[in-house]
């Protein structure tokens, strides 16, 4: 008898995203011990050592609740069951910058990629699922901050690799139910003070409701394609970026208004965008909004004087150049 | 005084849309008596004859509703009132292809088209706003098929231009009530049969409430700038098409895979998509699954056997090309 369906789907997934990786190397699971990270970790026991691959789990103690530690503790010792070589608790310190969710996220993957480097691992895996993904984009949504911020998490970034993130999570929850496992319920999960709490507690049913069963399918898959769209415009603009911008000694870039004429509106934004970063403007502060005053000075021009940027950027426009630059610009 | 707020921000938006048409155009309002459309009906007359253009309404009845003729006659009759040249009612018989909302749009279209024909009009005004535009995004988010289907409706095309998609439904209804005007209701726009009624009455409320006001502004702003990243993808796909797609008498197309290769999946696949459509393929049955398997012929090559299109269309490789034909490909 094979093993169970869910199972047989979290070790194909993670067995995919294993492939390509030398023998002998190293992978760690980040396990939280929540039924997607545990399946994950479950799977990757049992694939590893079929596969010529090294396995541990690592798992982040966020000191954010009482007794938090020992929790890490048992999640951690967890690991020869699972039929993993290591398990290991990362003790990270939350600070406060950017809310209490971005802190906490900063904390962890700086401690996993600091245990990463320490194993000389070859890849880390994370748990996120198909239902994560579909979250992320209703978040990117309701920023309107564009294409970008819908195409969610990528499946392979750097070190990370997100082998779930086709699956629903009510498989990795089947999994853990297979293999006898118990995931641990994070209270935070439950907590309607986070937004993407009541994303998948209230939004993403309701959706489900009225527009019918695979939502979350569907937006996962608009995550994959408005992915595949940003990377290639993005090449676009790096191609139309090095062709066209020219910096100097002092900092200030230049940039030939005749170029960024003859590209699309998106290409040009994304051009522009990089321009006022690389002379300085933080990419935090930089909006569309700036972006657009800027573009105006190539495609609307009539004689503007300059546009201000964070960071004390200006951007200028002086025959046919537009010029950015730490102000002022002599 | 100056008019009402509400007012002056509709009658802004329908000059800034009639920019550029040549002075003694003629311009048709299309007005279905609602909020919206009588409030862009009512800016037309308005700015028009200050813009020395020529404008009328047209309304169009359905015959979808008992009383449907009489109350486009009503609607036709505000024309003089509200500061218009002329008022017509186009009579449509509505049929069954494709659903009721979209035989009604399909009906709709051809109408005004037509009516634009017989006035020789330059543009035809349609009054979207921005809370439909918001709607368009998530049905279009629903369907899950990407990024082109998130840029909702644009501002122009062709002959049509939506003046409104910037601006909330409320500012139409304020805009009217400022007027003395009674916009009537179509008990359509409550029937919770339509999918786009439950996501204006259920979604997006539920959206509002659980990730902050605003929701319907974002979702606005995601589709303009979907909407250029698409238009950028497609003009690099075309280029791409026009440099290595080749048509020979039979109607066979082939490419080259090595061109294909090159660019980023996000461009390979419009290009394969519009090189099925030249082969024959219907693009309504033409599904991402059936691109993706095309791409594999160029990125997973193993010796696959051809590719079974919808339109009886196949694809195969050969010797470092891409043939796609009427099958069977010799």
């Amino acid at each position: 008898m094979g093993p169970h369906p869910a199972v047989a789907d979290v070790r194909r997934a993670v067995r995919e995203a294993l492939a390509g990786l030398d023998g002998g190397s190293t992978v760690l699971a980040a396990c939280s011990g929540g039924a997607d990270s545990l399946a994950l970790a479950a799977a990757l026991g049992f694939v590893a050592p079929r596969a010529g691959l090294r396995a541990g789990l690592v798992t982040v103690d966020h000191q954010l609740q009482e007794g938090s530690d020992v929790r890490a503790r048992r999640v951690a010792e967890l690991a020869g069951e699972l039929g993993l070589e290591s398990g290991e608790v990362l003790t990270v310190t939350v600070g406060t910058a950017g809310g209490p969710e971005a802190a906490a996220r900063e904390a962890r993957y700086r401690a996993l990629g600091e245990a990463a480097e320490r194993a000389g691992a070859a890849a880390v895996l994370l748990g996120h699922t198909r239902d994560d993904q579909a979250e992320t984009v209703l978040l990117g949504l309701a920023r309107g901050s564009g294409p970008r911020s819908l195409a969610g998490m990528a499946p392979r970034s750097g070190l990370y690799r997100r082998p779930l993130l086709d699956l629903p999570r009510r498989v990795t929850v089947a999994a853990c139910a297979a293999l006898g496992l118990t995931p641990w319920d994070d209270p935070h999960n439950d907590d309607p003070r986070y937004t993407r709490v009541r994303v998948r507690s209230r939004v993403l049913p309701v959706l489900e409701k009225e527009l019918g069963p695979g939502v979350a399918e569907a937006l996962a898959r608009t995550a994959g394609l408005a992915r595949d769209d940003a990377d290639a415009l993005d090449e676009w603009a790096d191609t139309v970026y090095h062709d066209c911008a020219l910096s100097d000694i002092s900092g200030r870039l230049t940039l030939s208004v005749e170029a960024l004429e003859r590209v699309p509106a998106a290409v040009r934004r994304r051009v522009l965008r990089r321009a006022a970063i690389a002379a300085g403007a933080p990419s935090g502060a930089l909006s569309a909004t700036h972006v657009h005053a800027v573009e105006r000075l190539v495609t609307s021009w009539r004689g503007q004087k300059a546009v201000d940027l964070p960071g004390r950027v200006s951007a200028v426009r002086r025959y046919g150049t537009l010029i950015l630059a730490i102000s002022p610009i002599p």
